[in-house]
């Protein structure tokens, strides 16, 4: 193993920007496996097995790109309610890879299903048989390179071989690194909460953001849930939660072809089924799943390339959201502005700069600018009492936070960035080879 | 003087990106002034004024930002057919400045017109009397500092007497020196053309993208000819010819609330005036003016923070020039194909990114791709010759052509780039004081 995971979990005390690892434990309906396929040549896991051994419902959300990878594509293709099996790889996007691609998870899914089917024979009472449709794919890495699929194939059965229905800590560390492409982090949230009176467990995995080799940032999220909800309920958690939490950040505003998030519900926890979002039941769940989303998120930004500040922007009082979101954005996307933090220099005038830029009509005389909680520009006008001293001093922290009140409305947005650092250009200029 | 003008000429030759300067010579109708006011505490020239002895037609376009410089509202709320000066300076850019520097303008107006119409007294048969509404600034530099009112006033006096009514290559560079804030190289371009019979010169400065102690690199350019043209013709040229150059331009997609390209014409070539678009006499200004904007909006990029590359997109084939302006500023923009160049890296699964994510509709198997002449992906496959070592030597370039055939319309767009090297952030991320 080219990573030691007992050092991960001894270190992460450490993990300052984003606090403590939280431990992921058992979740009854998923089981676990992870392998390498020798992907880098080398030993460290790059194939992962996420199985529910009696399916699970499931939601989707993937990438905004107008290219999309071949993993994706074949995701959408699949029409199905219940998902058997999720299988990641690292080291090949399988994106621009073409028919070869496309079939190349055709042929693992038929393998895969398979396997499982037999596996299903061994070990259930009431053995189902799991077809093609019931697999989908998470691929991470290098865009253009002919997809592994030999390589792969070659490790199906060990993936199979290894599949553990019991999890604890180390399970699922092992998965969440096995996920990573050049991440620092591996990155993992939970919560725990009730639907009516029963306890169900939310728990995430998710990777993004460091690079060294690939071609880009993929940003991969999955998570699982023994709660019991239907696929339409899912399907609206997920679109709601994921707009301030994985669609609120940005590191260098880039978008991959293979952005994916995923939520797989079990069903174990045995609530009565979830079928609208109207159900009362469902509010703790759906604060809840925000939890884990943001605390992924975050990691992932935390981890971003190169990044030595966490950068959180929140736009308060403007007319609507998008308003708020397209300032926040404009904010967290300029190489002014985030080198300006990178240098911990408070340079304000690079914050009014991006708020004029947004697009999003602006009345100066109520702009409000607060870096944590000192005034740098109140109303328009540069707070009589600003002191630049101070405000140097505040931006040595790791944690920045950027504070715009646009005072014209009542809506806000947060959007959580870092800084941009010299150790981003040699990260993403080095050449590959 | 902190700038040595005979340096600046002796090294012309050693202009490696962007070719020699060229010679601007004497243009009728117009005179140049620059001296230091103090702006920046040395010696260097920081004022420069264009004054038209019998006034000019013109035409500006000025920021999208929403929020714009007090000069810039000045400048729009002056309702005049006639400019007879253009005072720039640098250090400051009136930005966030509020009340006092709306009212510094006024002041420097009212000031600036009294004293011309004195010296229309001295030096003119028919003297005229100008007003504030006749004059307009330009300013660039650091946003929300106090506007240097004071300094400047004290400096009026000695620019007017300082105007010469001749113009040589020795003042022309003195002038493109004085609006300079951290550029490292002048930015001068002429052409020269005819309108029906009559021979027209068409000269521009401009400045750009040079920073280390402004807070962000605004863009300004003067075009100024001696043709007769109509302010509706010079509005309907400027906007027409802005489009594929300096609006064909980016260095960190961030955005100036100073930006402000004007043309002054004076008439003084004394062609039958030019009132509508459609005369034909018109073609070949129209060009030579382009070609100018052009010369001077590279050279702004060549002069970007910290670029090693000059870097030419072109779309080709693109269903609306729209899609195609969007596919060439999502490459433009993307810090990871900028920091690819950077590197040398033929890292051409980053440019794929970048024509997904700008969400233009897109055919993969029509889309190909080229380095320069070299055919990399060819209707979506990597091309059967590709040879990443001829890749990599290309990439040793320092201008680096991405030709990107849409393959889907007719339609094209260049967009005008530069790498993005540690020298941007070492530029950016220092701490102002």
């Amino acid at each position: 193993m080219g990573i030691n995971i007992s050092n991960f979990l001894a270190s992460k005390s450490q993990n300052r920007k984003m606090g403590q690892f939280q431990d992921l434990d058992h979740l009854d309906g998923l089981a676990v496996s992870s392998v390498s396929a020798n992907l880098y040549n080398s030993k460290r896991d790059d194939l992962v097995m996420f199985y529910f051994r009696d399916g699970a419902n499931f939601a989707s959300v993937y990438t905004q790109s107008k290219i999309l990878s071949e993993n994706i594509k074949w995701n959408l293709s699949q029409k199905t309610q219940k998902i058997f099996s999720l299988i990641i790889n690292t080291r090949n996007a399988n994106s621009f890879t073409g028919e070869q691609g496309f079939k190349s998870m055709q042929h693992l899914a038929e393998m895969i299903s398979k396997q499982l089917t037999d596996k299903q024979k061994e070990d259930e009472d009431d053995p189902k048989i799991i077809k093609s449709k019931n697999i989908i794919f998470g691929c991470t890495g290098t865009i253009g390179e002919k997809f592994p699929e030999d390589k792969i194939k070659l490790k199906i059965p060990n993936l199979i071989k290894n599949i553990k229905y019991t999890q604890n800590k180390y399970i699922w560390m092992k998965a969440a690194l096995g996920i990573m492409t050049t991440d620092t982090q591996p990155k993992m949230a939970m919560e725990e909460c009730k639907i009516g009176g029963t306890p169900v467990k939310i728990y995430g995995i998710a990777k993004g953001s460091g690079m060294i080799y690939p071609n880009m940032a993929t940003t991969l999220g999955y998570i699982f849930t023994d709660a019991n909800i239907s696929n339409e309920v899912l399907k609206k958690l997920l679109k709601k939660n994921i707009e301030n939490t994985f669609n609120a950040i940005s590191c260098d505003g880039d978008t991959s072809t293979n952005d994916m998030i995923t939520i797989f519900s079990t069903g174990k926890a045995k609530n009565s089924l979830i079928t609208t979002l109207n159900d009362k039941k469902i509010k703790f769940f759906d604060e809840s799943l925000n939890n884990v989303l943001l605390n992924l998120a975050k990691r992932v930004v935390a981890d971003g390339e190169g990044a030595k500040k966490f950068v959180t922007i929140n736009i308060n009082n403007a007319k609507t959201e998008y308003d708020a979101k397209k300032i926040g954005f404009s904010i967290a996307n300029s190489p002014l502005v985030k080198t300006a933090i990178a240098g911990e220099d408070p340079n304000w005038g690079r914050i009014i700069m991006a708020v004029g830029k947004s697009g999003v009509d602006i009345n100066l005389n109520k702009l409000s600018i607060k870096f944590g909680d000192l005034m740098i520009v109140q109303k328009g006008k540069i707070f009589n009492q600003y002191n630049e001293s101070d405000a140097v001093n505040y931006m040595k922290s790791s944690d920045i936070k950027v504070n715009v009140d646009v005072g014209i409305g009542k809506k806000s947005f947060t959007v959580y960035t870092m800084d941009l650092t010299k150790e981003y250009i040699n990260i993403n200029s080095d050449y590959r080879s």
